[in-house]
């Protein structure tokens, strides 16, 4: 289903890098000339984001024959064949880079999550991504992340209410907040509150939050937050975590950990293009 | 003139992220509200895109105020004030998470470039970005790296020639990969041969390409291949290069270092947004 | 906020209508005269969308004044004036049509929304829209539900679950779809079941449904049906219920009724446009 | 040739109703998950628009088999089935709303316009459509009427003259509303006025419209007023005509009856999707 | 009303044009930078799409003065006038090409149409446009026709009916063809029947045609075939008509010269930018 | 590579010609009814654009066959057959305008510069355009000039700097120009100055542009000035050069000479299309 989106993101992306023309393959290689080629993985790492091979080539014209030899979500291993191409070389060439751009990225957040997921290693703890994410980008970023071992934190604005500091300020309390929001909000939206003091997670449990969430908590602190709240109520953390403290939170008890930077700070996964 | 890109850019992160509406300000507050804040950077950098604050607020409507503080380029340090707006406190935070996904994004980029900059310390290398860039965001990802100090290589697939490996493959050598390009290319366009052999430089000098680059060289090898090339033609490194080495290619001699990480490989810089 | 979808209908609706231009007034009147008019209710009724009048001058040039006398979501009675406009003859009568075909279809949803919240007269049910919209229409449709006193189902396939009859029976059961449902979403979803039956309704319940659905049920079918489960879990009935027979709902016990009819067989609220 | 607009509403209506996922069939059903289903009618009715069926599904996706038991403008009864379908079940399932809004809707026209037919009975009078459409959706609705057995009335502001009251006003007289509008138009461009009173009617005759419409007229009305336009000039009524009274203008010697609300006030006709 | 064709058009010609930003204006001036300039004809002609210059100017920023001289449809001699503005050079330069490339082009119509007019120097005959018009420009392009003098052709396939040789071919008949097309056209929509023997006027006479166009004939026919044709149907001549021979056809009888050559080969009206 | 400009070319034309149904062969022939055609040449010329034919076709449908008998850039004789097709009779005729006007179009560009190559016969000069273009149509009428045996000049603002008679005034010197301008450009950019005259032929020589253009010369001037002009740097002449004096510049020793008149001022191909 993510090919909707896909599909958009390639088309504007081709025009963007070919404009009126590829030069260099243009000129070297007549449109009939047809070769073999292969995307390998640089280096370990998790896959997302495949079709775009077929649908950049798609874009371009026709005969272009694609075998995936992995699939989205799948763990590759340096030196591994992800997918062998066949077609017109001005194709293959021109679409490289596009498709690199698209799969490198993708790859690398999918990645990046798996590794959190297998650093934290608590399947108690879901592990979600945040609306920090590249314009334009934010479905296939969020699909990425679920490639990865991850879940996905809500979508827009549109489709869930956090209550956050400047809304609990301007509002009075948590209290009036979650009040003026459950009369706007149709029955199918989840309400969540950010916390930042012990008082404010008790206001948010009084006030019927669905969620609470623990802005910039030590696993410890945590420890000792996570109890007061109800079974019923999902619990969240979120702020402060990085690699290499996040083994730390193991069994704190929290639900759920939110991370910006799995789709606001990627490192690409290095894949490669080459022609037999 | 970033600005006609910034426009679609926001305008499409704005219905991307608030979908079909801004369910916990539109509940809080009214649309009379006005509030004032600021955006604070929460970590040293080089700010890029600053003009995304006023267009995302316009998008959403009438009546905001934005004092910029900082121009694009300008060092930053952590604690300081980039920006104090004024307006309808809906409108300041349903645009708030937009604006810092692009900012963030821009000036992570600006940064980082500025950083390998000055890690390098000679101004005789030029810095550039390469096509590695996300889809949609080249024009102001490549914007983002000339405020920070970098230079641009080419933008597309139409501006310039690049004859790389595969071509030569397929061309039979860079001399008849040279001779296809120049018969089919304008008087405007540049050609760059990518080399990997001191054969291939030579081969590259003597069938005139414009620019030489050399592929995934260690500083000492490139202070061996530069005296080979004529002065009139510009040389290039690309491939390995690191924040951890860059500064080993001082004084290489080379013309220019471009980096694929710069764009696609992005720590965002970190930046707030705060009412007051 | 409706805005932002508010001016891409109208600038469609503009270029649908106008194409290559007014061939009456843009022969019958200069560009520079000028006319007074009013927009004034045929009928009794709620209004929604009054932002278009202004939004559509704007996209047909500038100097056009309009005071609204009305807002949206208020009661408007026949022969009440809504806005009063200033502006060039031609731009006036040039996007007439267009506003009237937009406010008359949202007014038309706003006052039936109206009328059966009066009709039901229950204040602890939710009256909510369905996703049986028009094709691009959806934000400002569900808007119009809320002008008129209702309030909004989910907005899409991404927002919440909705788990039905085809779906159970590939699943095998409810408490199986469930299960895997609940692994692929984020913690920010609810998960609503449509039952058919008693023991769906108890199965329901025990798989840990956040909403159940009471579907094709008579409001004697509710009241027995609705003991049976338990407060935390919302209850939601659909299908077969018409302004003839929503009054009987009143006092059944349930959350929430949704009509697909708000939305999929408006009948327009009449409203002129006539220049003084 | 309708399909170059239902492909562009059905892709907007795919992604405004899909947003980043289907979440239910997505996390049910594998994407190799195979079914059968079926389109029938709950209603009696006139279809249009069944192409959507196909497109909509090549838009999700391939391999997707339509055949459809009816056309665009034939009779369906209660329970026919009317297309049998097969593919992917995530793709059945996650088009099935936007394919039902689309062929519900435009279904609703046919057979009101089919119905408003019959109720006229008189084979001399063409019943129409007028620009009272919703915003985006004029092209099917248009086609829509004309497979109910009705007719088009102008498409737009560019393809005929309608000069109004308010045109009349500042023109001065029909007469020379008529003299402004036949220097400014081509001559493919007919000209029709809209007439309120006896006088108007003999007045727009004398000034040469090729159509006079008679606003808010009784069929009795009509009958006195039609033997005074010679026979050239096509006859128009509009206004104040409804499914219960237009069998009164059977056999009044009108050419044209022209009707806002088959496409500004639709009902919807009732049609079902179903696994098998 | 131009103007929503107009900004579209020049939107995209200014992203086409300037790509990822305008090198040499953007490194040379500051944009505070201000400067004065003109708009100069270095021709005679007759103007057309002024609007063309703010539009323009305002799509890159703000604070552009623009003082026309002249207006749409007027006459200009060489090295007159036409504008004059003042803004930020970087826009003024930036914007310089998009704008002459538009208004030479619509200039270069407008004055054709113009001199044709002149030549016949017939009152009585209408010249007008075709559809062999330019992709994306035709309402540009039309409008153009009219300030020149010219009047339009039929806008699309949709606003009229013309009746071509293939068309009588496979209905039998002209009258055929009619009957076939009376059927499915509302009541607003004309018909013309392209005829190339006397036969085939007699023919289209007697069917009830609104347009008789007599193909590819000498002033001499058309005086020896319009008075076969009754007065209330409009004639047109097309084919073979050229600024040589077009004062042949002066008082011919004829209603309308129809000249494809108006807009499918255009040659540009000389006008010059330059700052003071 | 430049189908993915025509698609949207052929598209736009598409529904800005067929707007809501091409009402003359949609009435006259079943979408069951298929015929024969084909494009023929009814001037010598050289064609461009063909692959235009295929994409129309398969933008309004299926199951139509194209066979080109002719390639781009291929010498037509008037007469010949450039494409036999065969499909649906109603396929084929509302799309035959518009095939026509981009082929006729590109086509007439091929012509014009393959006639002017010709005429200058001295295959040591290149014939270039320039960015005198069409809105919306650079990319393909830039493909069109090298159809014709031309070659293209620069194809954006971007790509390549050009330092006018403006920039230098307001950067006091030539020298200054480009001294601003290389420290804000990359190094795959080349620079070309406008000279007026023999100084600043100079002054752009000591500077080091890349390319030295000489603004509106006759050919003795032209030889006079070459000499002056290192070989490594590129000669362009521009400006006064027609059809008529082109021939005179044969061996002048420039390197380029461009013709804004290519693009600008085109006449269309004459090409038919008939239904056999």
């Amino acid at each position: 289903m993510i090919a909707i989106h896909l599909k958009e993101i390639i088309n504007s992306a081709l025009k963007e890098d070919i404009g009126m023309g590829d030069l260099t393959s243009g000129s070297i290689f007549d449109s009939s000339h047809i070769s073999k080629g292969a995307f390998k993985a640089k280096a370990d790492g998790v896959l997302s984001g495949l079709e775009t091979i077929a649908l950049a080539y798609e874009a371009l014209g026709t005969n272009t024959e694609v075998a995936l030899l992995k699939s989205d979500g799948d763990q590759v291993s340096k030196g591994e064949t992800i997918a062998e191409v066949k077609g017109p070389t001005q194709i293959l060439l021109s679409a490289e880079r596009v498709i690199l751009n698209i799969i490198q990225h993708l790859g690398g957040i999918a990645s990046t999550t798996n590794k959190v997921v297998e650093l934290l290693d608590d399947p108690s703890i879901k592990i979600t991504d945040t609306r920090k994410t590249l314009p334009g980008l934010r479905a296939v970023q969020k699909y990425a992340v679920v490639c990865g071992g991850g879940s996905n934190h809500r979508f827009r604005l549109d489709d869930a209410v956090m209550i956050k500091d400047n809304h609990i300020k301007a509002a009075g309390s948590i209290q009036k907040a979650i009040e003026k929001v459950r009369t706007g909000i149709g029955h199918m939206v989840k309400v969540e509150i950010e916390t930042e003091t012990r008082e404010q997670v008790l206001e948010a449990v009084q006030s019927g939050a669905d969620v609470v969430m623990l802005d910039n908590r030590t696993p410890e602190e945590v420890k000792h937050l996570v109890p007061v709240i109800p079974d019923e109520i999902i619990t969240e953390v979120s702020g402060g975590i990085t690699p290499e403290n996040i083994a730390d939170y193991k069994g704190c008890g929290v639900d759920v950990i939110s991370l910006g930077w799995l789709t606001h700070s990627v490192k690409a996964l290095d894949i490669s293009f080459n022609l037999k």
